[in-house]
């Protein structure tokens, strides 16, 4: 008999797992139900702030068609919420009064916005409601929220210097919006980056047209429009950021409650082994956003250091991508090799890039230590480990800055500013732990005055999509199969279907393929 | 009737102005006299640090041969101190009773080391005589003193962080004494350089196995060796540095006390106004380590930013060859046009430069601003000038550092550690206040691994030989002309005479001329 498998949320994360899936389905070894509470199936959530300034469409955005997953076999629940999960009799309740049995159970319910405790809004954590002129960025209400203010031309602020905020501000203020960013701490993306890469960050973004209220805590909102909305964020020391749009980019917090609801173990996300299994629970699974992948034994080397979830979809989509074969082999015939798969691997700690027209900027790792800090280089330093090492180069004026931190000539941290090719190599230096040159200088060359625009780093054994984790040997391959798109290359090798970082990239790669060759 | 010039004082600068004087005392236009205080006429006082390491011979250090000069008609007292100078006679007194008349006396006395004030040692400010095992480096016995210490394979303890001390330190120990340079502040070269600058500084020195005790005050030393003599360096915070020879190299004083004697205004130095003549006294001039050069006009423009001596060479030679001319004139048929000679140009401020095997170091201007310090940045930006900027690059694992202080993108200040041709092209663009390219990191490039040897700026116009000011096309032209050896183009066009530290680009000159052309 074929096993029941219930999906519980229906984002991108989940949209990987139906895909890979569907052979399993197709094959009737798996019957296979997906519950989303929006009306619409999956779509790029992260690409909600670009549909926001009018810069992608929502048919752009879609990641899974309901309609030919149903054609395949699935069955598709759509604005529909599971109220409960019953563990003994396996089944889950549905809003609309439905119980779906389950052989497996997988939550993919992501997570939802902070929202600051700030005094104007009173929001019910499992279910907020925004005053008018208040918003955030997930879903594809809030986008058409800043779409009106952004056609507009009105104020925006955004609260969070987070890279969401951050991007949203970008596109919004070049787009011909007045942004102001409100954030805390001295520079933008806190802890991410160190004092320097966040000054210059700060100046780029400041030359981008954007307006920087650093060092600010907010602590309430007004509420003097006309129409009785959002007029003004209030600040602790009194002052007030005059504004249309308040957009909310505070971060995210996993959604457990349907999991705790049900007994689970939950941690910041819902807690699942390196097989992805809630912990004693063998019928339960959680990817993406909503899991925190620490296993139950204390003396675990790769849990010691394990984070809570990312926020990035990349590694959701790793984890749909490993617990498909999984979930695949425990409903074949060979369900007792399941066991003998490798587990799901431990994530690198993830790179957050942020690319805009004008600003570039790469960081990953830590970059807490200062070139002259000699505690803190020396601080792992125990049983012959070498100390960490730092280079950088600064040059505000231009807008650039690198800091490189090191140890053994291997990356253990990055930040790059203004500096695209820099950045790209750096990054590649960093995800294959290879060593760097030992004149670290040579490094900046990549954006000297003297490079071939369109050069810079064309390693196809490179990512290129570090969310879907494609490289450029795959892109290369898809455009010499005929696409020509990016488009096209994203519906054939998945590239580009994130964060949309990478667009220039295969844009850039598709060129190259279609140029005659240099001289 | 020929006017009679008296100099007191035959150091390196007193040579200069004797030597551009010879033409004028041939032709009988001027009677010459020339009264040191040691035995041994003018030699390369700067270069004392390399005689007692073993790296040079007294002669290689002559500037002046008193045979010669008295075969040319000038009258030389050698081992002779001026003990008064008469004003209302015009008259100096000798310390071997001898009185000689003068039309125009030059004050060329020099400076002599600063003797910190130390418990065990207490010497005459006037005439230091220092107890044994504890030498200055000032003279040719001083030379002598430190050669046996590092002969004998001896501890020795160097108190103070400039230049002078640094290259003592890196050269001792080269040769095989243990060295350890005690210092205050955090990194050697005080203010002179930046935190960043200094720390990779300190780091390189210690490569070169020289130790570095700083932020230390010395308090006194110990006299426990077995003659009594000098045998450790005692410090603030109780601890002791054990050593055989303490070298003290605490800056220079000018000496100034004969001129005070007779009445001469003095501040740091005699002053002099922009002919170096001696306020309100046209009969006397002051040039070299004993002059500051500040006219009593207190609006003078040139004047309000004035410093003191520089304590280098190089302005004191030039000092001296302007001098000689004034004096020419002055003393021939036509003095009258003396006055329409154009005054002596202000000093631009000095540039610091530290040569030795496996350390290479140049500094210059005001580096205190760092790159995220807006209040210094903006502090000098009124009236629409443009404020300071920075551009720095750090990469202390390899002992390089750089940082660019722009102003409109000229330098105002440099430091460059670890990165000789860079430094070596900042110190250009710093003289000739050019500007910078905008990508300030193709700076870098000069020292990356791809350059050739013996590549570097050969710009023909730049200055290599910056105490004696000769260009490199001058040094070309001597080396066309025949000279093969750095003593040849220094007695040629007295490239090298100074600190030395132009030896190996002279040589890099020579070997060029030599080679067979480049494919």
């Amino acid at each position: 008999m074929s096993e029941q498998i219930v999906i519980v949320g229906f984002g991108p994360v989940a949209a990987r797992l139906v895909d890979e899936l569907l052979p399993a389905v197709r094959s009737g070894q798996v019957r296979l139900a997906v519950v989303g509470e929006e009306a619409e199936a999956a779509y790029n959530r992260v690409l909600v702030a670009d549909l926001g300034v009018g810069r992608t469409t929502a048919g752009a955005l879609a990641l899974a068609d309901a309609a030919d997953l149903v054609a395949a076999g699935v069955d598709v629940h759509l604005g529909v919420r599971v109220k409960r999960v019953d563990r003994a009799r396996q089944q889950v309740l549905l809003s609309d009064g439905t119980r779906v049995h389950y052989d497996r159970l997988v939550f993919a319910t992501g997570s939802r916005p902070v929202i600051p405790n700030l005094t104007g809004i009173n929001p019910d954590p499992a279910s907020p409601v925004l005053p008018a002129g208040v918003t955030a960025l997930r879903d594809l209400r809030d986008a058409d929220v800043l779409r009106r203010a952004v056609d507009g031309g009105k104020r925006v602020v955004v609260l969070g210097g987070g890279v969401l905020g951050l991007e949203t501000a970008l596109a919004a203020a070049e787009e011909g919006a007045t942004v102001t960013v409100v954030h805390n701490g001295p520079h933008p993306l806190g802890r991410n980056i160190d004092r320097g890469g966040g000054t210059v960050l700060a100046a780029s973004l400041r030359r981008c047209g954007v307006r920087m209220a650093g060092n600010a805590r907010s602590t309430g909102v007004e509420h003097n429009a006309p129409d009785g909305g959002f007029s003004a964020l209030l600040l602790e020391d009194g002052q007030a950021i005059d504004g249309d749009l308040l957009v909310i980019s505070c971060g995210v917090r996993p959604r457990t409650e349907l999991a705790e609801g049900c007994g689970l173990s939950t941690g910041t996300g819902i807690l699942v082994d390196h097989r992805l299994r809630a912990h004693h629970e063998p019928h339960i699974f959680a990817i993406g956003d909503c899991a925190e992948v620490r296993c139950p034994d204390p003396g675990c080397a790769a849990c010691r250091n394990a984070k809570g979830p990312s926020g990035l979809v990349g590694p959701g989509w790793r984890q749909a991508e490993w617990l498909a074969g999984y979930l695949t082999l425990l409903a074949s015939d060979l369900a007792g090799d399941a066991e003998l798969l490798p587990a799901f691997p431990p994530e690198q700690p993830g790179v957050v890039v942020l690319k805009a027209r004008g600003l570039n900027m790469a960081v990953a790792g830590d970059n807490s230590a200062d070139p002259w800090d000699e505690e803190a280089l020396t601080a792992g330093a125990v049983n012959g480990r070498p100390p960490l090492q730092i280079a950088q180069w600064a040059d505000p004026e231009h807008g650039r800055y690198v800091k490189m931190t090191t140890r053994g000539g291997v990356l253990e941290g990055l930040v790059a500013v203004g500096m695209p090719r820099t950045a790209a190599e750096l990054v590649g230096l960093y995800e294959r732990s290879a060593e760097l040159p030992a004149d670290r200088s040579l490094l900046l060359r990549l954006d000297g005055p003297d490079q071939l625009p369109g050069a810079g780093s064309s390693d196809p054994a490179g990512t290129v999509c570090r969310c879907a984790g494609v490289k450029g040997a795959a892109i290369t391959a898809a455009v010499a199969g005929g696409c020509s798109t990016v488009a096209d290359v994203s519906k054939a090798t998945r590239a580009g279907t994130g964060c949309g970082g990478c667009h220039e990239d295969i844009k850039g790669l598709i060129e190259r393929h279609f140029s005659p060759a240099l001289p």
